[in-house]
C-alpha cells in the first residue's frame, strides 16, 4: 500500500450535496444559491480552514469562498450561480498554523502562563508567511516577526500578535501545502428561470377550430392564444402534430379499428406524409407552426412540443430504417404490448438494434430539428421505455449548445425510474401528484419531493389531469374537486399544468366505471368545447395565476411548510421567501362535499412574528381580510363557494400607536 | 460525450452496505452474513435477473449468488464469509429475454390471447442459448426449440414452454451480454470472532505483588491470572510495561514533580533503559513477558497490549531521531499539550516532520516486534491525535500478513472522529457509554451504532469505568451503580470491559469533586487491592460472563431491541438468535437509589409466541421464574439487592395436553 503523502491530515466526507457519490449533478436556477455542507476534521486539536471551491465547468480557475463552522465537525460554504450552463463545485481544507497559534496563545494568555516561546513560534509562522507575500506585504510581515521577537516589549507584542492587522496579512496567505482536497468535482446544472416556475396548459391544435367535425389547424389555434394567456399561463403544450399514421389507427374511445373518417391518436407518429419532422398537413404547414409559435410568444406563451420517440407502422422510418425495429419471426413487425395489452397503432423503436448508434444520432436530429424553430420546451412521452443511457446522452447533447432547454419528463412509472430520469438530466419531472388526495399522502409526497436529497435533482411539475388521467377524485368530486386540485396544484408546486379546455370545463365523464380515461377522449377525436360555458372555471384560473405570478413564495418548491389543523379534510402549508417579508398560507378543504372548519397552528416566532401583536391575513382568492392573533386561529372552508383559502400575511396592523401624536 | 456501449440497460444504485460511495469496507466475522441490497431496474417493463458477486480478494473469480426482488425495485442477496481476510463484493444484472418471454406468455395465455409467433420467439431463444450450451444440452435445447416451432401440437409446445425444465436449463445460460456490472468493487474485511464478541480485563501488573510499597512484576502478575480467568474475562489488556521516562515524571494524583520513589505514569513511554520494545525492568525481562503471555494464554485470557505511540522526554528516540519531533525556538522539544492543559512528561510524535516516512516504518516495526512475541490484540492509545493516514497504511500494513490482529481505538473524542477511524480500519472501538446514563441517551445511542450505516465499519466496546474514566454516576450511585452499569455494559454490548480491581471493589472517590480522576489514581501509583473484599462485585461479574458465554444472543451487537416499559427509571431491551430460539430481555433499573416498578411490552408475534399461551421467563441472575401471558408483564427491581432481570424465555410451557393420554 502506497501512501504518497502521509501528512495530508485533514479528511473531507458526508459532502452535501451530492447525488450518488457524485455521479449525477444537483440542478438549480438562474441566481440560486448551492449551499454545500461537509464534515471536515483533522486528528488532533489544531483549527482548520475550509473553503468551498466553484467555477463554471469551463473556467479554468476555481473561485473560492470560505466555509463556516457549524457544529459537530460539519462546515457549510455557499455560492451563486448566474448564469445557464454546468458549474462544477468540490471543497479544500487544510490545518491551520496560524489561527492554532493564535488561539492557543489566547488560550496561555487566560491561564496566566508564560507564552516567550510561543511568541517565537509566530515570528516563524510570519516569517515563512513573508515567502509567499508581494514585497511590501513581505516587508510589514517581516516587521511582525521582528515585534514579536522583541523580548523587551513583550506586552506590545502580545496586542500585535492578537491583533486583527496580523491576522488579516496571514490569511491572505496560508500554508495550505498540506491540504486536502476533496476527491470529486461536483456538477451543479443551472437552467433558467422557468425551469423551475412556469404554469402550463395543454390543448389540442386540432379541437380549435370550434366544431367536432372540422379539424382545425394553427390558424384556428391562434385564435384560441387570448383565451390560454389571459388565463395567466406561461407554457402552451401541444400534444405531436406530426402526421398520423393510418395503420392500424385507433377509432373514438381507442376501439381498435377506425373509421375512414377518424383521426386516430396524435401519439401514433408517423404516414406517408411524413414522420417527426413533419406537421400533419390538416395542422398546416411548417411555416404555419412557426407563425403559431411567435404569436404564441407575443402572447407570453412559450410553446412546448412533445417528443414520442415511436412509430406508426406506416412511419417512414419502418420503410427507411427497418434495422431500428424488432421484426417477429413471422415477419411482421413488433408493436408496443404490456400484455395483454397491446397497442398496434404503435411500434417501439428496438433499442437493442446494432445500429443504434444510427438511431440515437437520428433521434437526436429531430430534437435539433424543432430547436432550429425555436422551439426550447419538450414534453418526453414515456421516456421510461427508452433506455437510461440514451436520455442522458441525448440530454448533454443538446444543453451543451442550448443551455436553455426544459426537458418534461413523462414518466408515469416506478418511483426509482422517475427518479433516475430525473438524475440523468430531466429538468422537470410529472408526478404521483394526481393520485395524492388526502392530507396524509399530500404531507408525506410532497416531504419527500422537498425536504429529501430528492429536492437535488427532481423538478416537479403538478398535473391534476392529462389527456390520460381523469383521477377518481375529479370524476367524484365534480366542479369544488376541480377547484381544489387546481389551488393544491398551483400553490404545492412552483410548476404546474392542466389539460384544457377540459379541465376549466369540469370534464370529468369516464369510459367506464372505475376507468381513469376519458369519455369519447379528445386523445381519438376532435372536441367541441364551449369556452364561455357559465360554469368554466377560467376566471378562477386566472386569478390563481395572478397569485402566483405576484406572490415570489409561490414560485419556488423547497420552502413549502405544512402547518397542523385539527381536521382531516383540511390541508394546511405555507411558502415563505428566505427573508421572510412575504408568506403565503393556504388552506385547502379536500371534501368536495362538505363545509369543514378547524383550527391551525403558526409558527409565529419561526415566522418572526410578536405572539401579542395581531396581524392580518388576506384571502387572495375572495380579499376578505381577518385580524388574527397568536398561532392558533379558527377557519371555515365551503366547497360550494371556494374550497380554499389563499392568505397573505400582513404582519404590520396600523394602532393608535402609529399616530404621530401619541404619546 | 462518448457512449461506448448504448445498450446496456439496467441500473445499480442505491447499494447497501456500502461505506463512502466503498471509500471504506464493511466489517463481519468468521461466519457471518453479507446482506448486501439496490435498487435495480431497467428501461420498460422487461424481468431481469441479477446476481450477487462475491470472492476473496487474492481470488481470481467470482462466486455468484442470485438475488431476490424485494419491492419497489429493491433486490437482496446473500453471502458468508467463512475466513479472516478481505472480501469483496459488486453486483451484476441485466434483462432477462427468456423470463421476460414466459412471463408475457402465461399473460396472453390468461387472456386467451393468440400466441403463434411467441412460441416462435421462444425458439429463438432456445436456439440461441444452445450455442452456449455443452453439446448434450444445445442438442435439448434445439430439440425445445423444434417443439415450439411444431405448429401441429400446438398446446404440447405452451406446455412445455411453460415447462420448469426448460426455465432451469435456459437460465443456466443466461444471454448477460448486455449486462451491467456495478461500478465498484465493494471490500468486507473479515475477523476471527473475537473481534465481535470479547469480554476484556484491563489491570496495572505492577500493582500486582499485593503491596502499594513493593513493585510487581510479571511472575506476581502470574498469580492474578486465576483470580481473572474466574470471573470469566477472555481478553486481558495491560497498560503500557515498558520503560517510564524519568523526565519530568508526574507524581502521585498527577503532580507536576515526582518525588525520586514515584512510578510515574506508563504512558511516558521509554527511559534510557529502553523505548517501545523493552520491558520496564521492574516488570521484569522480554522473557518474563513472553512466559506471562503463555500462562495467561493457559488460562483462557488472550493479552491486549496499549499502543502509546509517544515519548518520555528520555525516550532513546529523542536522541537517535530529533527530527520525528518537533523543536521549539528555543531548542526545547515541543511537548503534549491542550492549553492551557500541560503534558510535560510525554512528547508527542511531528508527524508533520519531512521524515515521516522512517517515522510510520519505525512504528510499523513497533507492532510487529510485539506480534513477534504472539501479541495478536492491540489496545491503541489516542489514535485521534495522529494522522488518520497513518492509520490507515498501518492497520492495512499489519493485517495482510496477521488478519487476526485486532486494534482497539481508544479514541474519546468528536463522533465523526471516532467514526472516521473505525472506518479506515479500526477492529473496535471505544464509545461514549460511559456517559450514556438515561433510558432516552441509551436508547438513542444504541440505535445508532446498531441500526444505522454505523455499525457496518463501527464495532463498540463498552466501558463503565477505565484509568481515566470514574463517571459521576459511579462516584454518586455506589455500589448498585456499578452493578447497573455491568449489566448494560455486558448485555448491551457484545464487547465490554472494565479496569478492575478498582470495578470489582467498586473504587468510586475522585480526586476533586466534579472530576473524573480517580483520587490516588493507579495511573502514577502502585495500589494495594483486597481482592477478597466481601462486597467485591467478583461474584456477580462471575455470573454475568457466564450468562454472556452461554447464550448466543448475547455474543451479537446488531440483534438488540428496545421495548417499551412504562417507567423512566427502567429500561427494557432484547437480544435474540435469528431463529427466534434463544431469546435474552433484560430489564435494569437506572436508579441507583430507589426500588422501581412497571409494565413491559414484548411484541410476542414477532417473536413467534401465541397470545394467549403462557410463556416462562427465566431470570439466569437470580434463577426465579415466572410466568407471563400476553404481551404486557410487570416487574419490579430492587437496586440494593440486584438492580437488573436477565431473563431467558422459555417459549413452550408443559400443561396437562403434554400427556400422552389427553383427549
Amino acid at each position: 500500500m502506497l501512501v504518497e503523502e502521509g501528512r495530508n491530515r485533514v479528511v473531507i466526507e458526508g459532502v452535501k450535496p451530492e447525488i450518488d457519490g457524485g455521479r449525477f449533478p444537483i440542478k438549480r436556477t438562474v441566481g440560486e444559491k448551492v449551499i454545500v455542507e461537509a464534515d471536515i476534521f483533522a486528528d488532533s486539536h489544531e483549527v482548520l480552514s475550509c473553503v468551498l471551491l466553484y467555477r463554471k465547468a469551463e473556467a479554468s480557475h476555481w473561485l473560492e469562498v470560505p466555509m463556516k463552522f457549524l457544529v459537530n465537525d460539519r462546515w457549510q460554504g455557499c455560492f451563486s450561480v448566474a448564469e445557464m450552463g454546468l458549474y462544477r463545485y468540490t471543497i479544500r481544507a487544510w490545518v491551520d498554523r496560524f489561527k492554532s497559534w493564535r488561539r492557543d496563545l489566547a488560550k496561555k494568555l487566560d491561564a496566566d502562563q508564560d507564552v516567550t516561546v510561543d511568541l517565537l513560534v509566530g515570528a516563524e509562522i510570519m516569517e515563512a508567511v513573508s515567502r509567499k507575500a508581494s514585497a511590501p506585504e513581505a516587508a510589514m510581515l517581516k516587521g511582525f516577526a521582528q515585534a514579536l521577537r522583541s523580548k523587551k516589549r513583550a506586552s506590545e507584542s502580545i496586542q500585535l500578535a492578537l491583533s486583527e492587522e496580523i491576522a488579516a496579512m496571514t490569511t491572505k496567505y496560508p500554508e495550505t501545502h498540506f491540504s486536502t482536497t476533496y476527491d470529486k468535482e461536483l456538477t451543479v446544472v443551472v437552467d433558467r428561470v422557468k425551469a423551475r416556475f412556469s404554469s402550463w396548459y395543454e390543448l389540442f391544435p386540432r379541437s380549435c377550430a370550434g366544431h367536432s367535425e372540422k379539424h382545425g389547424n394553427f390558424r384556428d389555434c391562434e385564435e384560441r392564444l387570448s383565451y390560454v394567456s389571459a388565463m395567466g399561463f406561461d407554457v402552451l403544450y401541444l400534444p405531436p402534430f406530426h402526421p398520423i399514421g393510418r395503420l392500424h389507427r385507433k377509432g373514438k374511445n381507442n376501439i381498435p379499428k377506425a373509421g375512414p373518417e377518424e383521426v386516430g391518436s396524435p401519439w401514433a407518429i408517423g404516414s406517408e406524409e411524413g414522420g417527426h419532422k413533419a406537421v400533419h398537413p390538416q395542422l398546416g404547414t411548417l411555416e404555419d407552426f412557426r407563425r403559431f409559435r411567435t404569436k404564441a410568444q407575443e402572447h407570453g406563451l412559450e410553446l412546448a412540443i412533445d417528443m414520442a420517440f415511436q412509430c406508426a407502422p406506416d412511419h417512414p422510418y419502418t420503410q427507411e430504417h427497418p434495422q431500428w425495429f424488432r421484426w417477429r419471426p413471422d415477419g411482421t413487425v413488433q408493436y408496443a404490448e404490456n400484455p395483454p395489452k397491446k397497442y398496434e397503432d404503435i411500434i417501439p423503436f428496438d433499442f437493442q438494434t446494432d445500429h443504434w448508434q444510427e438511431l440515437w444520432e437520428e433521434l437526436r436530429s429531430i430534437v435539433l430539428f424543432w430547436i432550429q424553430q425555436e422551439v426550447r420546451i419538450f414534453r418526453v412521452d414515456n421516456p421510461h421505455t427508452k433506455p437510461f443511457r440514451f436520455w442522458e446522452w441525448l440530454i448533454a447533447e443538446v444543453k451543451k449548445d442550448y443551455p436553455e432547454v426544459i426537458f418534461l419528463s413523462e414518466a408515469f412509472t416506478r418511483p426509482k425510474v422517475m427518479c433516475h430520469l430525473a438524475k440523468l438530466g430531466f429538468t422537470q419531472s410529472y408526478t404521483y401528484f394526481a393520485w395524492r388526495n388526502t392530507k396524509w399522502e399530500i404531507t408525506q409526497y410532497f416531504t419527500e419531493m422537498n425536504q429529501t436529497e430528492m429536492r437535488e435533482y427532481f423538478r416537479p411539475n403538478l398535473w391534476p389531469n392529462t389527456p390520460d388521467i381523469l383521477t377518481e377524485y375529479l370524476q367524484m368530486g365534480g366542479r369544488p374537486a376541480f377547484m381544489s386540485r387546481l389551488v393544491l396544484a398551483a400553490t404545492l408546486g412552483a410548476s404546474y399544468g392542466i389539460y384544457g379546455p377540459a379541465f376549466e370545463l369540469g370534464e370529468n365523464q369516464p369510459r367506464v366505471f372505475a376507468s381513469e380515461e376519458y369519455l369519447d377522449s379528445e386523445k381519438y377525436e376532435i372536441k367541441q368545447w364551449d369556452l364561455k360555458r357559465p360554469d368554466s372555471l377560467k376566471d378562477f384560473i386566472s386569478r390563481i395565476n395572478r397569485i402566483r405570478r405576484e406572490n415570489a413564495p409561490l414560485h419556488y418548491d423547497w420552502n413549502l411548510t405544512f402547518h397542523p389543523i385539527d381536521n382531516e379534510q383540511l390541508i394546511c402549508y405555507s411558502k415563505h421567501t428566505e427573508d421572510l417579508s412575504d408568506f403565503i398560507l393556504v388552506v385547502v378543504n379536500l371534501d368536495p362535499h362538505h363545509v369543514h372548519a378547524g383550527w391551525l397552528e403558526l409558527p409565529l416566532s419561526t415566522l418572526g412574528l410578536d405572539l401579542r401583536q395581531p396581524y392580518q391575513v388576506h384571502d387572495l382568492l375572495t380579499d376578505a381580510r381577518y385580524l388574527w392573533t397568536g398561532p392558533r386561529n379558527y377557519v371555515q372552508v365551503d366547497p360550494r363557494i371556494v374550497p380554499a383559502h389563499i392568505f397573505r400575511l400582513r404582519r404590520r396592523i396600523r394602532s393608535e400607536r402609529d399616530f404621530d401624536y401619541f404619546m
